[in-house]
């Protein structure tokens, strides 16, 4: 997708460890009319694949799930990752690992959220080591749904996480995609 | 607002303390169309109050803020309550107390997410104390931003925020609001 090519190049800021920040415009700042350009275009790219809801984690991947679930026409649903004393309900979880911030998180989606006739779209701002969606496929297999695919914003191709889910045999659809990250400068493919 | 004002009577769950719990359709549960139609009607209210900004925190008012500022035409920005290791810029903070997980906060935006033109409408999914919306004003204010008024989904009027940020002149807008919660029932003014 260009605008978010052009957006990556002009306002990403490499932080160390290849962190690449893209708060400016994705998940801090939240330039909503491309939002919802990326939306749409997730949206058509799973066209015809039978998508009846939107799985995302929060915080980050919630405004591009709620826009490709618009242009969907379907609803959404975001795992809960901070304990923030709500859900006292039978849920499914599930144990990940954040290397951005080196520490352990339980995914938690309430059962009732999620149906055995759902055929999901995993939706996310970016793609690197591929653990938070791992949480959210196991979530989704708990839940004796299908999963359609996965959509993201960025994929860092350097990292592990789109290989290895294609390797699962998993659609995973990148709106943009960096190749490499070289002296603070992004690659994209 | 009727179709929030029935969601609420039908699918809303009474906690301990008087939580109203509403994860089945306004934040992790997202309905969609509801959330579309709330986000469009809070832009309504605000129409010709020159809004340039929707800001918000994390997590529970993203969904709302996005479909507000659609509608309004303008971007948004959700202040950071959770560390997440990105937020290493020069930042605008104000620490607050959630009386829900009785809990200390630091609410962070990046300087450059708001200007001293800006004109910003402050959405949140509940106003019940009124902490969040207060640390939000206050990033405001040492922005040099103006506030063009508060707009939320829920309002407990039992709580004493609402009333709170209206004597300090502020224009509060609540889509429906709670009157008082007895036997674990919901009455809506």
């Amino acid at each position: 997708m260009e605008e978010l090519k052009r957006r990556i190049l002009n306002d990403a800021i490499v932080q160390e460890g290849g962190i690449i920040q893209v708060d400016m415009f994705l998940n801090h700042y939240l330039d909503i009319s491309l939002l919802e350009s990326m939306g749409a275009a997730l949206a058509k790219r799973f066209r015809g694949s039978g998508i009846t809801k939107v799985l995302t984690v929060e915080t980050s991947g919630i405004p591009l799930a709620c826009f490709a679930a618009r242009s969907a026409g379907v609803d959404a649903v975001f795992a809960r990752r901070f304990q923030t004393g709500y859900m006292d309900r039978a849920v499914y979880s599930s144990e990940i690992h954040s290397f951005t911030v080196d520490k352990a998180y339980t995914l938690r989606v309430a059962e009732n959220c999620l149906s055995d006739h759902d055929k999901v779209l995993i939706v996310d701002d970016i793609l690197a080591s591929g653990q938070a969606i791992l949480g959210l496929l196991e979530i989704v297999a708990k839940a004796g749904a299908e999963v359609a695919g996965i959509g993201v914003a960025i994929e860092k191709e350097m990292r592990d996480g789109g290989a290895l889910l294609r390797r699962m045999g998993l659609r995973v659809e990148a709106l943009a995609t960096v190749e490499r990250v070289e002296e603070g400068r992004i690659y994209l493919k």
